[in-house]
């Protein structure tokens, strides 16, 4: 079928691949115009039979909610908007009315799967109505992986950008978890071999994953990760996760934890501990670091 | 090649099985008879030829060491004690250099792949000598899963016990990590298809395991785990994980935390929340439970 | 000084008993007629000399958005009102906006010391410009405990609220350390009376506080907390707390588990323990509680 | 009465001149002979009328071990050793058998206080029997502070130093709570004077505590602890808590977080995050940092 697609940056650009390989008609824009199939959105309203489905993958916040603004210009009622790019849930419930008033429809889709989607597919969570869900059926088989995985209509608007947030909390709880584990091996007298661990544990252990198995490549790289800081961003959806937990009343120390670390890793030096470093030489005389 | 083989319980009995299947000729002895192959370890030492392999699978702390005194007695210079338990890492350098002062050789094996390694292959991490982990190399390749991984030769005595009890504490995170997001999905009011948004994480998605797999198939049972209480036990491994990362001062939030919310689990009341509950009461006026 | 007063529940009305008894003119306005001086907001203004300052004490949110409405309609400008509830501090500076439309001063007042305020005095963190906080110096005086303590102007419209956010979210820092301490106490086979150790505390000791006091005289009333449950409620504040700790990147370690801990008092079976237990049964065949 | 006083270092020495200005008769020793009474343990013996009562307030771990070792020596029958350093519980247990093989008496008492013992008193929790309690009682009177708290009876031989090593634990989340909170209002937005606001809480607020007192106190000094790194240590009691909690199945989430973020604060780099950053690479081609 066709897709209109917004966005053809890492993740963007390739879906298009992805889709074009399944045999779908893929008209792509983007603001870099050595990438774009056509020259602005009018152009792409116009390559595509109604009723048009387009797919914004641009950064979330501001520049998603002025690309969806003006494709509305564009688009007619009847049309669907899918918005795959790491939008707030919280946002796709007001964007959803909005567009209901102009007639046309709304889905809202977490896409998980990184550089590595374009050939093992992604998986896809989606938020919104059945209807747009099966009409726009062919988009997401060819997206997502082969096989019965890879794929959820996880329920109304803002369900799929929700589904995506809770995946990106887990898999900072998980990364978290392999880090420390990691950590402590590496720190161990008797463990001579960590790189050797880990690649043991990706067949036949519990705790293998495909996270494991970069691990194992990034160690295979760089078997000290001499090269790396230890210094982590972070991308929103580990912090919604946290307030989410917060709002609901859910304890979340895993999760809560993980972001955490993250930010101690951006500091050069701790505010809260220098304060404790004072206590402890108020209070017992003890030295401290200058 | 021979391996004798003490302890027929879930996972001996499944070792047995692997290792015959394999072509390997295996001697079992297990306190129940009908499981096992010989009367007593003096006529399993007997069966078996020299240099002789014996493998203890039975409980770590009192039962294994005792096993393996007894052990010590029938068996002979240059024979090979493989401890397969979860015993703990700190037993194996004195019961390695105990074994020596008899000329037996001694190996640590961290296990892990549960119920499922009898088909699929069980990880394996060994603590010893270069020469005993060559000369029991072809019981190893049978037990680990077939491909490049599975094996590792992880350090000096203790090391595979070591790594095996790193593994389990990184699967105590990974798992509340999974524990936690199920429960902020749980909650949410836009996503209505929890087991599917699961599901969909199978394939494509960066959180994609083999636990995730699990928790797919438990949901397949019971979709929303009513027939399970929330209490859930631990068997030592993730409790030194945390007395190791005391111990190496090796910060490790989420594999702690991990381990208090299984504490939390098992409890009907918390002592420290009726102190917090009493603060409140004292400071505030404000209503308590009784 | 004259002082208009809204709220003359547990905290409304012990402050104006201590404002009186400093020997201020307080003006107290209740929905309750037996503990009103005035018929109504507007009896209330009338009451007052210009420049009028009126203190509203009823609960955040909705109600105290509502009072301030009502109250701005029987006020003029040059009036001040002062919000000493446990507003949120994200509600103050839109709401000071409103207000200086209308010539209307503003001031937050975090107002931290429950029941005990009306003899010890209540400490305060005031947000907004300095000249009104000068003006109503005379009541912060003779709300503030004596001496050289318990009263901050903090900084711009919302630091008086932010300042008692963090205060709670603190408070909740101690209560848990307390708490957990408290707990490993009883659980130790050497410490056999554990109320003595707590008020061996309460003088030449690092951790002496007026919690600690308060839990020892919890503890004097019933020494095995016997007659409470470890359930506990939260007010806002702590989430808040955390909720600014991942707005703002700080790592909360502590102030975040002190919340999650509450919720877990809370649950009667914990959805995330169930995933777990869920797992521990597919992998290992664990049993299980039903 | 008499008493012999092992050690005059900072808190050895406060305390011999705070038990000499309430009149008791201390010889000290210690291996710096400026600072002692006597030349060796022996001339100490020598000194002392039976039954001799003998502190020792050194170092924890060998020293202090040694230095009971040669007290032992020179003590007789009936005599009574009671250490007061920062010895782990799990010492004193067989430390009193053994000593007690001889007829010779101990207590252990974790002593609180730091430098301000001195003027304030120490806080004293004691672990033996009570017939020595009541004999050391003038001791233990003229070291704690003045009225009904600073004292306490804690339990059989260890439980002195079990309830410091908790007081201990606490204090470390205490402190991180403070910690923590003051980070938070550092980074406000709103929040112009997080001095002031720490002193408004000395006086009137729920957290008003010692150390809070001391927190305000390092503020006066240094208002931004400009001259302090966020460089924190140790001392073990912290990380004993963390093992008992763990081996007495407690939940601790805040005590050991608090343990953790000073690990942490020590670090120069996190292997943990480095792994957590070399994953986020892997799978997302995410920047990371060299």
């Amino acid at each position: 079928m066709q897709l209109g697609l917004i966005g053809l940056g890492r993740m963007g650009g390739n879906m298009r691949e992805r889709l074009r390989a399944a045999g779908h008609e893929v008209v792509g824009f983007d603001h870099n115009a050595d990438k774009s199939d056509v020259a602005n959105l009018a152009e792409l309203a116009e390559k595509l039979a109604s009723p048009r489905v387009v797919w914004t993958m641009v950064p979330a916040g501001k520049i998603t909610e002025d690309t969806i603004n003006q494709l509305a210009e564009v688009l007619e009622a009847g049309d669907i908007i899918i918005d795959g790019g790491n939008s707030k849930f919280t946002d796709d419930g007001p964007r959803a009315e909005r567009l209901k008033a102009k007639g046309i429809h709304y889905l809202d889709v977490g896409v998980s799967g990184g550089v590595w989607g374009i050939t093992n597919g992604y998986a896809l969570m989606v938020g919104g109505e059945a209807e747009q869900v099966q009409h726009c059926k062919p988009i997401f088989e060819a997206l997502k992986p082969a096989g019965e995985f890879g794929f959820a209509h996880a329920g109304t608007h803002g369900a799929g950008h929700y589904a995506k947030m809770i995946h990106n909390g887990i898999e900072y709880g998980m990364m978290q978890a392999y880090g420390e584990g990691y950590e402590i091996l590496l720190a161990s007298e008797l463990v001579h071999d960590v790189p050797a661990v880990i690649k043991s544990w990706r067949e036949g252990s519990v705790v293998k994953s495909w996270l494991l198995d970069l691990l194992d490549r990034a160690l295979d790289d760089d078997p000290t990760l001499a090269n790396l800081k230890g210094y982590v961003e972070d991308t929103g959806e580990g912090r919604w996760t946290v307030d989410e937990a917060v709002r609901l009343g859910v304890p979340a120390h895993v999760l809560a934890a993980s972001i955490f670390t993250r930010f101690e890793s951006r500091q050069d030096d701790s505010p809260a501990m220098k304060a404790v470093a004072a206590l402890r030489q108020q209070f017992g005389g003890h030295a401290v670091k200058r």
